[in-house]
């Protein structure tokens, strides 16, 4: 019972969609944050759900690690085989399977993308809302409790996945969830596996909610004379009630990024930006609620996006604020903190953060999904300097913690992977205990994504 | 180690607060629905979370079965001491616990009634949406996972509880949630002690989701030349996006239940009965997009209520349509199913149901939050005659079979209690052996509320 001799009966059982070379193992041990390179035994590519289980038997019974990989866009080492063993890549299980128009769902394979998923709806009229920014596959975005820019309007990944197909750690499949809107028929096993990581199961296939395109979309970015006055402008947008799609918060440090990256001139101050999704009418009356809500605290001139390519260029400056971040010291890496507070604690949470990064050596900047009181600062760190991560890792740290403090969370989207692992005693208490006893009950011997999200896994 | 040891141990902790009379054990003994008196062995009226700690413990020691109690409205027997053991009645614990406009939530105990919460909220202009029609404990509310009218806009349990405080089966106190706005912080064990009945533990504490009451709120009914036209409409204006924040289905029988128990005089054809939330213009909006689509499905005059007592007078007739069907034969026992099905196969779905129910001698009605695809039979069955409840139990039969071929669920928002166990195999197949799994790994000595939702339990 060794991870060699799970190797060779992977080999045995996959063929030519095995591999332990070096190229391949390397580009399944890269990761988009600041975890070191690390490179599983070998991977895996799936084409289906019976395939997936057969692998997993075979780790079982072996006592084999298997991490699942969609594409590697995960920001807190989900997808890195820590302990070794087999990257399961889902990149090739990347079928649109059914899209029901009527219903307003569709089913695909978790190596779908989300920008793959959406080309295919281009003439259903439909279209899947939720944008973390990334093109990640469906199902790690499923596995992460993704969101992004939209999920103050649509939810996250727990909203809109419907139902799924899983392989558990033995090797069974199973369906959960179902494609009626609602449903009080046992527990929930559906939403203990989206954000599960891979720990508990691998996903094979999503059914998943879609939505109308809107008759109008309308975006805009405005400047703000202070960052109190923007966060003062969001929460009384959000208190308001007003159906905001999009409502983002750059901080000038992004803003001077994107300006660089993107030779764009806008006014390096606090930014909002923001979507509106309705009838023509109703886009027209929460814009003027917005507007009249943001001229009280300080906005200054609204620039205005109404065609497609001109919110596509609109959006790509926060869309790709990570890239242009990067872009700015591009040897270095990024570690990016990913607090939520209720969004009354908003102001405190965010001013206290940027203070803290004014006071640092550490370059940074601070975009948010404000509207759910979630924002990331994004530390730059040079991977040669040790001290730098130090650095960067204290920054996070008192993040963190006021987070909890204030009764939020250490993550709103990218989820605990490894990165997290240290705040969850601290953030659910005997509660993470519980988490530990699920997966035991599930993963009796802790192959599935071992070394992340609960204790001694 | 028996439940006689657990009642003794019982009485000493919670004194004149621990009762094993006849009348409170028969209070606890009865449902609204078709299950026979089942009395439990005694009933407890803890305080708080800490009592409610004790009392499971000594009843973990005792092997002694604990069955949450609300107000004792939900219908598949969920309340009910099947195994006998103790009744714990959650009623005594009904303080709002704290208000949170700004960040549109409030902390309630589990005894809350949402009636109750809503009249506190009244000066706050925010309200609770969920509306199952009875005033039930939003502690029973979260148990069973359940939504009602307004859930085609709202959502259900599942996503306006946002976290929890609860009581595992070793007696535990756990919080789970945040009063972030989204979180990716490991498993979701809020969801999956929303909906799960009491099986796995008893909630001590809610804290809930608010929305802003809307500026406008517009309600309407209109009858329809046939059912088909009624659904046809309903499925249109799902499809096309509008945010109607109710939209019901009532037949001829539940028309004619309500005229007779309300001396109203609505045309005795079927009905769609809407509320639209917004602003002054969207609900306008909202209403002519309805009209439009209406009026190409052959729906007759609309009945608008805009006030608040006419709006009470209209839903008085939905909310009150339980009642309407029991003052037929108020002798006479409901079983009321609860099959939710994609939208797109609402129709079949619906119109083989009365198809069936015209084929029976058995008198009932059909109602439905169709919006969501979710709809109820109210069967009439005479406890003294085991030949209707036979036949009601056909019908039933015939219509989960159906909704489980549509792709649908055995229940939408009632939850699976003793009344639906026997479908969760054909529903769930391996998933329920998990479900299974999870509540050994956390209940292990089955106390908490033994005989429902999993097998063998």
């Amino acid at each position: 019972m060794t991870i060699a001799t799970a190797l060779i009966r992977l080999e045995t059982l996959f063929g030519d969609r095995f591999s332990a070379t070096e190229a391949v193992r390397g580009h399944h041990g890269q990761n988009e944050s600041y975890f070191p390179v690390t490179l599983p035994d070998a991977v895996v590519f799936p084409r289906n759900a019976q395939e997936v289980s057969a692998a997993v038997q075979i780790c079982a019974a072996e006592g084999c690690p298997v991490v699942a990989w969609g594409v590697g866009t995960s920001l807190e080492g989900h997808a890195l085989a820590f302990q070794g063993g087999v990257s399961m890549d889902m990149s090739g299980m990347d079928k649109v399977v059914a899209i029901n128009a009527e219903d307003l769902d569709a089913v695909v394979q978790p190596g779908v993308t989300r920008e793959a998923l959406n080309t295919e709806l281009r003439a259903t009229g439909l279209f899947f809302p939720i944008d973390p920014g990334a093109n990640a596959t469906l199902g790690g975005m499923a596995a992460t409790r993704a969101s992004g820019t939209t999920a103050v309007r649509y939810g996250t990944m727990r909203d809109n996945v419907l139902a799924l197909e899983a392989v558990l750690a033995d090797g069974r499949i199973i369906r959960v969830g179902s494609r009626a809107r609602k449903s009080s028929s046992g527990y929930d096993l559906k939403n203990l596996i989206v954000g599960s990581e891979g720990t508990l199961a691998i996903i094979t296939e999503l059914t998943l909610r879609l939505q109308g395109v809107p008759e109008s979309i309308t975006s805009a970015r405005c400047p703000f004379e202070s960052v109190e006055g923007a966060v003062a402008a969001v929460i009384e947008t959000i208190q308001m009630g007003i159906p905001v799609a999009r409502i983002e918060f750059l901080d000038p440090g992004a803003i001077a990024a994107f300006n660089a990256y993107a030779k764009m001139d806008m006014p390096v101050q606090p930014h909002l930006f923001l979507e509106f999704h309705g009838s023509e009418a109703g886009t027209k009356e929460q814009a003027e609620m917005f507007g009249a809500i943001a001229a009280e605290h300080g906005a200054g001139e609204f620039q205005w996006a109404a065609t497609l390519e001109e919110r596509n260029r609109l959006w790509a400056a926060r869309h790709n604020g990570y890239y242009a971040m990067k872009a700015i010291a591009p040897h270095k890496r990024i570690l990016t903190t990913d607090v939520c507070v209720p969004i009354s604690r908003l102001a405190e949470a965010l001013l206290t953060t940027m203070k803290d990064m004014e006071d640092s050596p550490i370059e940074g900047a601070v975009v948010g999904h404000v509207g759910d009181g979630n924002f990331h600062s994004t530390l730059l760190v040079d991977p040669d300097k040790p001290e730098e991560l130090a650095e960067a890792k204290r920054l996070a740290h008192r993040m963190n913690e006021l987070a909890l403090q204030l009764g939020g969370t250490v993550t709103g989207e990218h989820g605990v992977g490894r990165g997290k692992l240290e705040y969850m005693e601290a953030e659910h208490g005997a509660a993470w205990d519980v988490m530990g006893e699920i997966k035991r009950a599930l993963d009796p011997h802790g192959i599935l994504n071992p070394g992340k999200v609960v204790r001694g896994n």
